[in-house]
């Protein structure tokens, strides 16, 4: 537990982000903007202020950004900061007595009113004395001090001081903006306490922001024999698919698994008890004689042919990730090699997976409780084989139903030596056990997104994921996955499909496609949300020329390139839902700061850009996306927008704020609108289900 | 910060209460029942559970107690220990595999439905022999296994095992009440999994729960002279109150500030700016030629006569707080001595207090920050004068004025030698600074409770004083002080006293009266909020034969005797708001669990309670008190009473259930009603304002 440290001479409490008081690092990617809060306050009447300060890995100070009161009942300070490497980083919140706002408060009041006029000025004197004398007295800060910030110091000084002018310009000269501005930029600082510094660990961008595309490699090829006998695709023939999914702009290829597979208590199709013959089986009952975790399916060809898929889909720009699933069929190696990792029962048989009445006999679940260090360290070395054929990140599925102190040391003990692998946990269940698995070392997890349809789920989802959590668990958004095909699909058509895709885009820096959403597969299987025919039970070839017929694809790879553009849709934890006067039409924005976008910005790989000076070119706009949605699939909806001016950057304009004063340019359509604070839109989902726009001055 | 910890076997997350981390204790008082809290799950469908363990200051596991999931959908799992000793205490969580759950669940199903009927019971007499020998593999939980339990586990297993019986009497042999019971008071635990050891400081009892009077000893017994002019009351003649204050039943005398009173810019008579002669001026003005915070006003008496008023009041069975105000007139001594203790300005002047433009001249604010060692160990030292003249309470004037690392150490400092001492902040301020005063040390705070007036506004207020925050902040319920007359007592008379007396007599277990309470003193100084006539700047005696006109004193005595035998009433954390139809109205209740009731008791000074065997012979009912009062002082109000039956630890009747069913028992009146779920009550501010019932079984 923490360690008393007593009480700072100016309070700071209640940091964060931090898990658990500390105990696990809060989460960020290299240029993410990490909001930083304190409450910070001090005794008496005097005026505090704060910094927070981004220590690098090495221990050293990085950057330090200032902190301003965002609830003063309340005392809360927010501010961000925004590491731009990798690796183990820390952060601590400064608070400190401000001299120079107190002054500037009494000393107003007082030559306002005539009281003890010459005295305030005299104090004045005093401070600015102080304030020239800063570079020593505060290392941190006083890089922030230009030369020229320096000289204005100094000419205020010196007009202060100045007792042949009248008391009110003396003191107009001492809080003229320029001295704001110079003092906002290098601060003197007061009783300055620290914080302890909080762990914030630095992964790579694809942690948080990326679009994946899932695919069941043995489909792409697939092919029925005269007679109906299947041949499965293979690596080779599932690489031909690589060029079509790069094009629609993914970074991620994802494989379900790709090993051998069981044949006692196979599944048939459409998950049926008893396969019949030529039925290939699904994927997670994994092990045969062929092998288990560690080998490669033969139908799907060789490591050699593995490794020449990833090579493809590199040369595609995409990273493959691989479906761990650690299941075993009956027919795992394991069972007969290591019965102790299994459950052995009282009549002496191995345990099958059941929730009583219902057996699941195909699959055999693994103990972690009779020989944990044998178990973790081979699953450790069956990963490690997969990094070596070129896998970077893992889909995990259903950890939750295995022991988090396992997960725990096994993403640890990755993370040590290959802390470019990603690792995404497919749990869908209680907030206490995903929240926790986010915890522990997973970088990203699915969510309930597939779930929340109205208007009001979604706004209270959006803002969930975006907020505080945002530092444990980064949400990805998957409208659909070879599980699960929701109510809102199935009965929407095309329009549902556009929809979901283009929530799933903009509302999480992470987003991620099952194959055949472009085709708009949304046929059930009756009586459960999921596709008829499943993928999880037999090849699915499919026929890619027909999706131009619904235009998804096409969606797809705009949001895509959208979302490459804008390095505001790829930042998390800067959403702001803003009210619409129609229910069926939600509304939200992303906005990063002009400072903070050069390093928001991830380099393509295999591009260079341009910089100069000591960095890349800031931009001198903020990045600012809008988007507007109509949730009905079926009805044209008009809706009037109450946008948050604030958050998106703007002032309100002085007179009629229903009058047009900003561009707003539709990423979708490419028109170009005038917005004032209060837009009305209309929208056809036969023609648009959504705006996507970007923020311009007029 | 806290140090990494990887996650036990079964995660025990989120545990309260905790401060900021563990940085500093949580807050009990012997006797004290603590909500113990965590998030507890486990992986995959096996059943888990949660122990809350107590842990004394020498180290050891002190008792513990099973912990429930209140909330299962978030696996949120509470229980609560009871301090019984003072000291620095620890608690820990620990959470743990519940096999026989996991087996009763599973077995259910499946026996019940003919499937692995023997496997099932196999796997019963496998885990009935690990039942059985519990007591060597967890000691925690192993004394809590009475012989008679041993043996009840031994038929168990038995009975299971006889294959000569049907299955059904065979699993029903094994999921017996009893058995169930047996381990309920000695689980089988498996995969036991702690989490970290809390701090938790448990403190006597009067830090939590006793009843303030507050007094001017000047006043008592001071008397004009012929001609006009005033003689001040004494120690001696303050003294001569004791007895009626005690009848009264309240706990702590409490005296505004005993030292010698500074001249210069002395206010006069209703905070006027210029004193006449002979105005003895405010006692927060401290400090003259006479002394200072450490001296006595020579017109109360010697120390020796000091001494003499806190004997006593302890033969009354009273303690003495005594209001420590760090403010120093410009008499003070230390003004000369000390100077670098205050703030010098630019004129080279000693500050006065300001608010610009408003100026206090009689007060010179300490500054803690020239030589802040040196001022520290003199209060320190003043602070221990008084405390061997025998002030076991200080009351802190406006401790938010001061620096909070003065005030941690200078705590810390009387706690290291006098765990005795109580302090109560006296802290109107906002919350942060109000809870941070709370975390580093003080006992006691006064609250908001002044203002909140409204049905709407107390139950808010009741609900978070007695929640979570009860941990660290400790609230008194003042309805005034010498400070502050409220306008629902100002408007409401009579009524309006007997409402408040009654709402902070049992919405809080530390109240306090300030002197005239007794005589509804309710004349405002003309636009403030304030007596007229304010006893801080002149001697104000009172007539005390006159309080039985109002009959307030009576109530008052009434109140402390009801609080003295229901220890639910002083208790915080186990407070309910019921609703009501009438939003005059508001209903609450207080409840103490039998098992809970003897530790929770305190034995009044000098008298001894009769123990039996190896403690206090357990009550064997609960006790629960409900208030039931009406908030508008001049009108009758009805209402009906929508209770919350298993906060009052009764379960409804099966049938009707507005039908009477339990007994109230009015501890006011003496009246005694036959109460069911949804009693309708009337209440006449001119004959009762309120219920205060104790619930009793029909």
């Amino acid at each position: 537990m923490t360690a008393y440290k007593p009480i700072g001479r100016i309070p700071v409490l209640e940091v964060a982000p931090v898990v658990e008081g500390g105990r696990w690092p809060a989460k960020a990617v290299v240029g993410e903007v990490v909001p930083i809060e304190a409450t910070v306050f001090r005794e008496g009447h005097d005026a505090v202020s704060a910094t927070a300060v981004l220590v690098a890995p090495d221990g050293s100070d990085h950057s330090w950004a200032p902190m301003v009161d965002v609830a003063p009942g309340l005392d809360h300070f927010s501010g961000s900061l925004q590491p731009d490497a990798e690796g183990d980083w820390a952060f601590r919140v400064e608070a400190w007595a401000d001299p120079y706002a107190t002054w500037v408060h009494d000393a107003g009041i007082k030559i306002g009113a005539g009281i003890d006029t010459e005295l305030m000025l005299a104090e004045g004197i005093r401070l600015f004395e102080r304030i020239c004398r800063l570079v020593p007295s505060d290392a941190l800060v006083a890089a922030g001090r230009t030369a020229r910030d320096a000289r204005v110091l100094t000419a205020a000084a010196r007009a202060l001081a100045d007792d042949t002018r009248p008391a009110e310009a003396r003191f107009a000269a001492a809080t003229a903006p320029e001295v704001a501005d110079a003092l906002r930029r290098a601060p003197l600082r007061e009783l300055v306490s620290a914080s302890d510094a909080y762990p914030l660990r630095v992964s790579r961008r694809l942690a948080l922001a990326g679009a994946w595309y899932e695919m069941f490699p043995r489909s792409e090829g697939a092919y029925q024999k005269a007679g109906g006998t299947w041949v499965s695709g293979t690596f080779a023939t599932a690489a031909k698919r690589l060029p079509g999914i790069a094009a629609m702009g993914f970074d991620v290829v994802y494989l379900t698994p790709v090993h051998p597979i069981g044949t006692t208590f196979r599944k048939g199709r459409n998950n049926t008890l008893v396969a019949q013959p030529g039925d290939p089986g699904s994927p997670y009952a994994i092990g045969s004689p062929d092998g288990g975790l560690e080998a490669i399916h033969p139908d799907l060809g060789t490591e050699a042919d593995f490794r020449d898929f990833v090579t493809a889909a590199r040369s595609e720009g995409l990273e493959v990730a691989l479906d761990i699933a650690l299941n075993c069929s009956p027919d795992h190696p394991w069972v007969e090699e290591h019965p102790e990792w299994f459950t052995t029962r009282a009549d002496g048989s191995i345990a099958y997976a059941e929730n009583p009445p219902k057996k699941y006999q195909d699959i055999y679940p693994l103990n972690f409780d009779n020989d944990p260090d044998g178990l973790a360290r081979e699953i450790l070395r069956i990963l490690r084989l997969w990094i070596d054929r070129g896998v970077t990140l893992f889909r995990v599925d259903n950890p939750h139903t295995k022991p988090l102190n396992f997960w725990e040391w096994l993403l640890a003990e990755v993370h040590a030596t290959n802390p470019e692998i990603i690792f995404l946990s497919e749990a869908f269940t209680k907030p206490a056990m995903m929240l926790t698995l986010a915890r522990i070392g997973f970088h990203q997890s699915y969510t309930y997104f597939t779930w929340r349809n109205s208007k009001e789920e979604v706004e209270e989802y959006l803002a969930e994921v975006s907020g505080p959590q945002g530092s444990v668990l980064r949400p990805a958004f998957w409208p659909t996955t070879h599980d699960i095909l929701p109510p809102y699909l199935i009965e929407g058509g095309v329009a549902a499909f556009a929809v979901r895709a283009v929530l799933a885009a903009t509302g999480a820096p992470t987003w991620g496609i099952y194959s055949g959403y472009e085709l708009v597969e949304n046929t059930p299987r009756p009586g459960v949300e999921e596709q008829i025919d499943n993928e999880k039970y037999e090849y699915r070839p499919r026929d890619w020329e027909r999706a131009d017929e619904y235009g998804i694809a096409l969606l797809l790879g705009t949001l895509n390139q959208v979302r490459r553009a804008h390095p505001a849709l790829t930042q998390l934890r800067n959403l702001t839902v803003h009210p619409t006067s129609n229910d069926q039409v939600i509304a939200y924005s992303r906005r990063i700061a002009a400072d903070h976008v050069s390093r928001a910005t991830a380099t393509p790989p295999g591009r260079t850009m341009s910089t100069g000076g000591n960095g890349r070119r800031a931009p001198r706009h903020d990045d600012v996306i809008v988007v507007v949605l109509n949730l009905d699939p079926r009805n044209v909806q008009e809706s009037v927008v109450h946008l948050d001016l604030s958050a998106l950057g703007l002032s309100a304009p002085e007179s009629d704020d229903t009058a047009p004063f900003f561009v707003a340019h539709d990423l979708l359509s490419g028109e170009t609108y005038g917005w004032g604070a209060h837009p009305w839109v209309r929208l056809d989902p036969q023609v648009r289900v959504a705006h996507v726009l970007q923020v311009g001055l007029a």
